[in-house]
């Protein structure tokens, strides 16, 4: 097994998290204290069609924008376009730091950090000198976002299964599709789009698969619908419909056929980021549940001195910090340049899955009340929820690791 | 499911159970079909307050009243007040048959069993002569509603830390305190309320506690806010405030300073309500989660050739059937009219503790489209998770049980 | 534990379960403590081959046969053959009684009742007649015994990869091959035995198999070594060889071809006969950990206060309950004549499975003593640990179960 | 949380575990393959007093020597005694690649490394010089052995229960009482003692306790019995009794009343020892599992397509990668001297349940042939299965972790 040299953050990303923390007393907190009255309740957060109503979507707005100016929000952004080209630890451990100050009550939070799919990332490198000439200002100041086409209706895991396609007319290509499930869509600026160009090669599986930009003003695309999940009135993924929609030659993004290495690009990202939210929310909840096991009285002793209660907490105290020294050697592998399939399903996965257990032991311990809008354990137990089957199912992550050391590529 | 002749329902619970699934085709589904723009969708049920918006307020009185009429609503009322008098297998059978063919979609189904907190029930005996002539014709009708004002916000399971008291007055008492999560209770014009009378036999955990009726329009009385919860903007709990609340003499339920004993005779229904619509809701979750690994590819094969999806569903079939076994057989006991602590607590339990991880299960099968609005899988997840809480925590149960069992009440 | 009225044993299966009660008094135990210093501990009771030695071997054989002449001993077998010709339900209750009194300390009390690989059972009624006339009396009588040889090296759940063949020549067969895990066979004087008679059908999984009695004193039978388990220094199961071992045309037993059918004859009463036994072990278990945890003091308190110990033990109290009334109701629906493959798996999977952790929580609650010889919850839990992989393993059960809700065939 | 700075074994430990590596195939496993006769099976390992045959006693004195000549053997016992004064990483791996290389077939290899109750260790230090001249030479030689008798009939993880009492005479103390499960007492040429020297202190939990030195060839120190457990007919464990021992004042080790300190001297190797043999075992195993997988078919394909077994499988892999960098971690945050008891307790916890489970899962992927004594995962099972016990039980675990969180002591 492979490990690590170290794991404590190096004092930079120890100052930059302190820096992220200072940022959000400054700038998120207040934010979200103006808009109390809509952003607190998840009823008052969506207009009719779904989507956040307008003064959130100015706030959202205007955290990218102060945090792009302090330097954060394009932290893991390569240099090359004009990001801070930090690693995978320094993500790893901004990323902890927002869940922990935001998760839940302050979680426009969310917003102050450039998701690979919404924002400046390593897929922007792939576009074309002229589409990155006309996009990349407004997305490093944080003006305008992105969102990322890739899953289809009849497609879950299996992106081979792919139905959108692209073909080539004069000057450029003609898109026709539906996607599904794409995050941020309902307020993106482009669409990072996967669609079949060759159906032979994608048939085979040997790629066949193309990615181009897609500006969600282009006539013909449209947003179907917003995805309403757990009972709620609006969201942030909806159902995208490209019905003829035309973009030109340079809107190719990467090599024709190749469009999967493109997606590649954010894989690593996104697993990192949901490992460290989830990691971050449940070790918060953790601390809050022991500390409400001291405060609450029943039958006449504290909730503390009832094993039945303290001990699945415990449990989810030991699988919550060894997931933590998991997350933290990957991204120390990740940022000495190893290759870590196998490691990042076995990180995502102990992650998501022991963070979804905790937080349903904190509602557990909490009783009733953990499942108030007003305590936002709820929202972090919904989230984790679906975390685990977002971004790798963990049937999908076990399957890889599997494979892996079936194949004999991952020794164990 | 295939049952032992011996546990098979007897003819009578399976022609209700027939009835009862010909009376929602007839008057349970074309209202919900009628009401779909606002009944449909979590964002639309509700008002500003948290109440359903009126149209299916009215709805759902209109099925309580068809259903009365249809002689299923008081249907586990005793005959002495005018109810069925049908026993607890009838009351497990109609439950499962209720939730079967409406839990999800059509949900307002629910409203055509009185709840034992609701509506008429064996709770309604104990109320004088002249509180029973004046609510009870109402009651039976479906006319009016109940609820059932226990909880308080810091005595959970324990009903010793009450604080809410009843001060006796010329000609009646006076009423001062607070109540939390009082289902029913925004749309009831009745409430059960329990109060200390007597604080020192009270502290001794010695009685001390009586049950008033409150008129809901009583001055002083004061839904003081909805309990929204998992994000949602509505809700069927609220917080009740009783602010020197004046109730006559005749309004007193049962015996002085015995309001616990009022209390348990519901109990033992809403256990056995709870676990009915775990198992139906699970059975049925867990039939359509079978039957989309059937039509579903991925890879090249169907989910149902994968054992991680299909391995875990079929556990959980194992349990829920044990489960209902169980429960078939602790409502014949019942019935029979053994004195059942530890049984209805295991019954419990199993049920509500094997739904909740089979819903899970499903949804993990459907992936993120389970947790969709359209598929109501997840309102049937959510509440699976509250009555793993709700009416006896899984951490109650297991302490009535292994108190039980050492004090040698529970052979085993 | 308290049962419906419709599950409880009829009045002639308490009286049989009574009277087997006594029989193990009188007849059983006595037997025990004469070869105390032989049976008691794993280290003596075997000889050098690993076959028990000859006075507990003289022991076992004195119980079968004074059972037999009770008339215990062959309770399932058909009348046609001169069993009793008893149901299901009475073998589940019998084998739950000899567990309950046995199981641990007296456990020679095994032999009292014919497992149906060993004696007399339905599989006897395919005999030819001349084969019956030979070997049924003293079978009948407890004299003699046989064994079942099925499983081959290479072949586990896959009977159809069977490697012994048996090849017709004048007069009869002459087989060659090798069986493993034949339980009994260090013992029995004749070997149930399945071999390829026809390799094309059995390739093609249409039959092909057939079955024929070997007399172990036939030469170029062996019984090559006794399969030693768990550390110990004998067992009850043996490799054994057919080193071109002759049989008469009449000891072909069935149809030529159709051996499968002969198998099934067994296999629900094995299935029934380890559930019953796993359940009452763990009852027994469970009763005897909650005793311990009331005597046993720790910190000042005794065990029974700590819910870290008394949660998982109630827990398994909920699940062996629950899976106790499985069997229960699957012993009634065999006995009417129902068909029931998925239930049967249903009923071993979850006896077993839940027995198995119900005595693993029993050691974990007396900790290091209850790993000790005296106790006799390790053989427990290591035949527990062993019948989650025999006569049908976890996997195997849950896969029957899948199929079958997936074929339809069986409704969840 | 406190994170280590490295994890990779530094190059010296690499150094170390490769010529420990090399002294096992050149001094170990010659001398098991030349006693496979005895020491293979279980059944010839004892003699009939439950003591290893003498052989086995004599290759097994012989690998310590020789363990002691080339350096290995006090590894961890500190410099100024004698030892080699390495720390807790360098015990971690050299324990991790003794259990990979020796765990199950080649079980002797155990002895090459002191375990801090046998051999030399931190313990050592607390004895009289005139003690210390008398037994330490033989000690690091691995001639002689030593015993560490704490644990008592009534007293399990509740120390304070202790009953045996050592009263000051002329010249020395006159020791009474007895003492269970102290392993290696059977061979060993001393005890290291725990007695009550002051019961008043001892009742009140300030001390009272006091350690001595007992030559166990003194009169009154007997060997009442070797304990056996899991069926077995030998073992490491026995029940000592002491008669009146009289022991010189010289022999009190470390100082009056104050014997704790000086058994926490050897808990924290205890626990490190204890997971890396767990993980290594049980990473050992799992390859195995996979590797099985790969060449076993059933139903036509390979095991390894069936995520029944496979999954399991993954999930252990998982759980014990994390645990095995818990557990490095903590040996490096030890060896720079931090004091750390719920990281130990969490590493030990998770190491020992992890592997446990692993081996529980490789022996239902082997079925039934797993569990023969060939194969020797039973012997590793159920090893594992006492660790889940011995040296602090999960419970015990738990009730440390949860305690220390409430305290605020461990900060999660």
């Amino acid at each position: 097994m492979l490990i690590a040299q170290q794991l404590e953050y190096p004092s930079e990303i120890r100052e930059i998290r302190e820096a992220v923390g200072q940022f959000i007393e400054a700038e998120v907190k207040p934010r979200h204290k103006a808009l109390s009255h809509l952003a607190d309740d998840a009823s008052t957060r969506y207009d009719s069609t779904g989507r956040y109503v307008q003064p959130i979507r100015d706030a959202i707005r205007e955290i990218r924008m102060a945090s792009a100016k302090a330097g954060f929000y394009a932290m893991c952004a390569p240099r090359e376009i004009g990001g801070e080209g930090l690693g995978y630890l320094a993500w790893y451990g901004v990323w902890s730091k927002v869940a922990e100050q935001t998760a839940g009550p302050y979680w426009m939070g969310d917003s102050m950090i450039a998701h690979w799919a919404s924002g400046p990332s390593p897929v922007v490198t792939q576009l074309s000198d002229s589409c990155r000439a006309e996009i990349l200002p407004a997305l490093l100041s944080g003006e305008k976002t992105m969102c990322f086409g890739m899953s289809e209706p009849d497609a879950g895991s299996d992106a081979m299964m792919m139905k959108t396609r692209a073909t080539r007319v004069d000057g450029g290509w003609r898109i026709q599709g539906s996607k599904i499930w794409t995050s941020y869509s309902p307020y993106a600026s482009y669409c990072i789009l996967f669609a079949v160009t060759n159906p032979e090669l994608a048939k085979a599986r040997k790629g066949g698969i193309s990615c181009f930009l897609v500006p969600t003003d282009s006539p013909g695309f449209e947003v179907q619908r917003i995805i309403k999940m757990w009972g709620q009135s609006g969201g942030n993924e909806a159902v995208l419909l490209f019905n003829d929609v035309f973009v030109p030659e340079q809107n190719l993004v990467g090599e024709l056929d190749k469009g999967f290495s493109v997606a590649m690009l954010g894989v690593n990202l996104g697993r990192v980021y949901n490992s460290a939210r989830a990691i971050a929310t449940a070790s918060k909840a953790l601390r809050e549940a022991f500390e409400y096991t001291r405060q609450r009285q029943t039958f006449g002793r504290p909730l503390s001195e009832y094993q039945g209660l303290t001990f699945p907490l415990t449990e989810s105290v030991m699988d919550i910090q060894c997931a933590h020294l998991f997350a933290l050697h990957t991204c120390h592998l990740l940022d000495q340049g190893h290759r870590l399939n196998s490691q990042l399903a076995i990180m995502k996965h102990q992650a998501t899955r022991s963070a979804y257990v905790a937080l349903d032991r904190t509602m557990q311990t909490f009783g009733a009340i953990g499942m108030t809008n007003e305590m936002h354990y709820s929202e972090m137990f919904l989230r984790l929820r679906m975390v685990n089957i977002a971004d790798g199912s963990n049937e999908i992550l076990k399957r890889t690791v599997s494979k892996s050391i079936l194949s004999g590529e991952f020794e164990i």
